[in-house]
């Protein structure tokens, strides 16, 4: 494995060099005014990527999963009435975490490679006319399928039922490098870590809550102290923390949305979606399709691709590893062996999503897969390529 | 505020120039080969700084305070009966956990600058003779307060008294610095962070847990998701985590091991025994006391040194930082502007430590404090100084 | 331009993790021990690296360059005559130092495009039955040109010829490559510097001396001062340097030496070997020719490729920068805007390898070539791609 | 030795955390725009932090000494006159640099410890009627002493003689520390590398031109290539080099510059002015004296400091890295065994100075020295400390 090949995993992504040097810091007093200089740009900048005007923005030493914990034990009591859907291991693993935590779940099957149905969250919610249920969950981009939901569907089904449920959106795989507009969209809660979007080493739980979700926790019975809200607000008041933060961490989180924000969201989510593409564009010439059903719910971020029937996908991520030093994500879960994913979030160039691409061909071609070597690169480099001397012949 | 000067705040120390190295790592991919080569060599050196021959070892994305949550949620279920010593801010956050989680505590309230009496302890084990009483919770070394408590008299203690409770220790700021002995004191569940005597940035809770207390994880029923041991131990049979691990900061941890072995545990404690020495001769010359009542309580990696009546400690942190660009402690709760504290612990040379007193000395009699500068330095000296010319007539 | 892209200029290569590392150092003493314990490692690497046993080894705060003045200024007086041959920039830079220091050259032109030929130098060396030629120059690969010369080839001559001239050879863009073999050649003065085979940035001219190379310094009368080998010898007996050395870019050539003698030189030339073909079978598919212009002396760390006539080369290099931010290099002297090249030297996986080529034929699309998009791609993963699905049948 | 105590040789120095990483750069396209970049600030930098309105700057990857070859090399040819100073070891190499390169010297003998005289310089020049001393060679600040130079007074006495000679300045310990004005005292030729005023590693040297030496660049006839500056010249138009650039140091040369001009040179002199009086203070405080014989001639940027006669300071030097991994600085040529040296340039804080100078203080005891303990220090902390109590009185 050479330290030297961009990888592929759909997270934690390529770090940027300036992102390295700004995590790599010496110690300092973190109950100085210096980490102040820190914090106070790092939850602004968050709030700004989450385009969102009067979001609290906590960030915890933990990671995504600390994210989707801080959301319900600061919201909810023990019995609390929860609808979620689940379509994908990450969907998965967060109901599996409300149901410990002793909360009533109406769970929406939904086959893995759809997107959650809008529709049948307006059916229930509107079935619900008592408002038991205290917080609609959503995975607005699963990991694990390549598959990403439509939140504002999802908003506009919850008003359309009058329901007065809170939004908690799981964006970890999509905020930084999607669009995500929780004002818009009436997100309350929001939940992503450092290591996606942000480009960061894993390390931090990056969350936001709405007004009314700062109100529900007034009255949340479910036991927290480490990822308590309120601990956290007491602390960021004097410029510190409840506990010790990880300092350099969130120096990069503050370093990584100046980037984010200089280049500009949207240009960030194009560039994104661009990347995307031209990943697709390969997966067809392969003549393979994806795990995401349909070109709505196609991820930006990452792309699982199904292998054929007898195949097991995952010898590909291995291979992939041993022989060419090269990361990619295998299938979990339901579509473990049946897919492998490329990861395509961060900071990726077009020459690094060559690199994979043409190391994902060698690997299905060295499997013995009817695959042509340089076909997919080929679709991509198409995608991909700019053309400036056709651009000057037309402006000439 | 100089990145150059050394820190002395009680943690997060001052990083090895090999430790920053080995934490600031590219991207791996976490679920592959790579990082069991980082998991496993660093659970196994933890266990050797636990002193601890079988001790499942954990790690988490989080802080000390996290680790309190794991030491508690894994095996306690509400309304258990917990027994506990107040005697400095450390201990009354554990305290304010466990009545967070619904936890049945007796408080053994303790002056600050006193160490746990290992005698209270048994007489109320003794009188709880139906054992109702579930765990014991101990800070070894209340950083507050520059205290250290013998948990090895509390463990004959609870022998004595022939009860069969565990015994969970908050080791944050004295674990890798201090001896501690997980089995021969009986520990159950052992708490520390990245950040103190592993000489590494904040972000992880380490953690080891008895054979008793992996026991008791099976009745637990305080809610966990994010710091559930079974989780963990479900991922490291895999050579994985539950989430996505903070890698480099593991493999920092792995390297701290090495260091910390390599110069060998009774090296490094007589090392903080030697620096502590020092940093008391000189809190002697500048005619103060420490907050710390008896020698037999005085803690080898940080020194809270109460000022006169009438003045203020805490301006010497803030004169320090911001005439001399230098950090050390406040006093935290009941000693808030009583003491300033000095932490000792960690990576810190005689060189280092001889700026961290100069700079004191300097701010005292700045801060108009009757102080002879100089006078702390040279008691420290007189302790640090290697005398290899009288070693030599000696042998000659 | 993006840091993460891999740059292929033929030199400075990328830097492998482990190196950027080993350079980045904190200040030490260099008249200390410690600068010992990374001089005479280095120097005994490099030793082995240039296959020799007994070569002095210099190490100056300086370039490849500056180790060609080494060479002439220690072993040369005004007036001396030197045999050499030009075919390529870097031989022709050679020369015009040799000439700037008053040396009366025999200069073989030889078109850009073709190694050095040994017969004629053997042909001028018979013909100076006075041996009044003190020094034969020779450039064992022609960055400029890709082009790979003979070195044994002219020592043989050399000797059929019976003549005792020194054999200067310049291996900055092979030594750590492509074998060299200092000894069995004959070589008196080989020249190289960090930021090639060592994969080190730049700031270091590495330079061995034989003993007949050693001798003649004793006679040589041009003035030097900064690169008298002397005063480094005189330092290094002290474990010192005449001046103040580089010492973070010298501990790094000692981490580089044994990168390359742990990997195995000649796995590491190997390897070189492995990419250099699958470079040249992409060039091939594009339809296009290599400035070098027989296959005996195509080089292993360099490719300079021919565009069609009216074609400027130099435009591939320019749009490379600037639409996807990687860096190939232009075509120098004879063959500027003719040839543009691809550094495949240094530490280079085959993922890296294909983001330069599918880069490479993007530029060359958007300019107009007729070119396919994915052929050089496809030609270079064949050559490369790894059969392990085959290698079992067989094995069955 | 530790990687964590500052050091206190006369350099190279401490490099700022901010340094470290302006350096540590992946490898970019050195003929690309990203290299014009770097040399055009770092160039203009320079130029300000030699007080110089036009001077040409050239930055080689070298050494100081480079740097001499380079103001020889570059404007004298062989047999030229040229009056030069030996007061110390820096001065005497430079001296055997000019007598190698067949200069003719007239050497102004001075007892090391005493600056350059000036007035003898004048009587020479005023004797010199055929006007044949074509370069004034003075040593600014004699690392090896302690001892500073009055430029001024030596333009003066230039002017005063009426003589054209031109005047070249080594500056490399006292360029970016100590005032500097290269245009107002007629400086033709100025000379400095990286790694002491500038903060950062060794591999550069730093050299400014003045018009009158860029046009005496036109007849010198000594022999140069790597250190020709009209090469160089040549490729500082195209943004580029005659070879290959040390594109991170220049990099830290171009922060580095940044910083001096932040803080603003004035305020960086008084810094540097007020560290040397505390160790200056700190000197007489243990009883002794230092190498340089008068107050006017004390080098603000190191302290040679003259032990007891029968004590050899070099064990000092020994002891300190043996005992305390603290680096000082062994007396040099005539004066080795008979003094220690402190380097007090560079970015050094209070903190770090008390560290160097209790280190030494504990030295000087262990080997027998009658020096009592903290004396030094505490005369160094009276200088250093702020008074901001007094100063709030004074205000009250």
């Amino acid at each position: 494995m050479s330290f030297q090949n961009p990888v592929f995993i759909p997270g934690p992504t390529n770090i940027p060099e300036s992102l390295r040097k700004a995590c790599d810091m010496p110690t300092i007093d973190h109950r100085s005014a210096l980490f102040g200089d820190i914090l106070h740009p790092a939850r602004a900048g968050v709030q700004q990527v989450l385009k969102s005007k009067d979001a609290e923005v906590f960030i915890f030493p933990s990671t995504g999963t600390g994210g989707w914990e801080t959301a319900i034990t600061n919201t909810l009591s023990p019995g609390d009435k929860v609808l979620v859907a689940r379509n994908g291991m990450f969907s998965h693993r967060w109901i599996d975490m409300c149901l410990r935590h002793g909360l009533d779940l109406t769970i929406v099957e939904t086959p893995w490679g759809e997107g959650i149905s809008a529709k049948r969250y307006g059916e229930i919610l509107e079935r619900d006319s008592g408002h038991e249920i205290k917080a609609v969950l959503a995975t607005h981009n699963e990991t694990a399928t390549g598959v990403t939901s439509d939140i504002g569907a999802i908003r506009t089904a919850m008003d359309a039922a009058g329901h007065p449920a809170m939004l908690f959106v799981d964006g970890v795989s999509s905020i930084g490098s999607m669009d995500f507009r929780m004002d818009e969209w009436g997100v309350d809660v929001a939940v992503t870590g450092s290591q996606k979007g942000f480009m960061l080493p894993a390390g931090l739980a990056i969350v936001g809550f709405s007004e009314k979700a700062m109100e529900a926790t007034k009255s949340a019975r479910l036991h927290r102290t480490f990822f308590d809200v309120h601990d956290m607000l007491k602390g960021y008041a004097n410029s510190a923390y409840p506990y010790t933060p990880s300092v350099g961490l969130m120096n990069g989180l503050k370093v990584s949305c100046d980037m984010l924000l200089d280049e500009g969201l949207e240009a960030v989510f194009a560039r994104h979606t661009r990347i995307a593409k031209g990943v697709r564009a390969a997966v067809q010439a392969w003549g393979l399709t994806l795990c995401a059903k349909t070109p709505e719910v196609y991820s930006d971020t990452v792309s699982a691709i199904s292998t054929p029937d007898g195949f097991n996908a995952t010898d590909i991520v291995t291979h992939a590893a041993d022989a060419y030093g090269m990361a990619f994500g295998v299938g979990l879960g339901e579509v473990a062996g049946k897919v492998f994913r490329i990861g395509h979030l961060g900071s990726l160039t077009d020459a690094m999503a060559i690199s994979g691409l043409g190391v994902a061909e060698m690997c299905m071609v060295d499997l013995g897969l009817d695959i042509e070597l340089g076909s997919g690169v080929a679709a991509a480099q198409d995608v991909w390529r700019k053309r400036p001397a056709l651009a000057e012949k037309d402006a000439a």
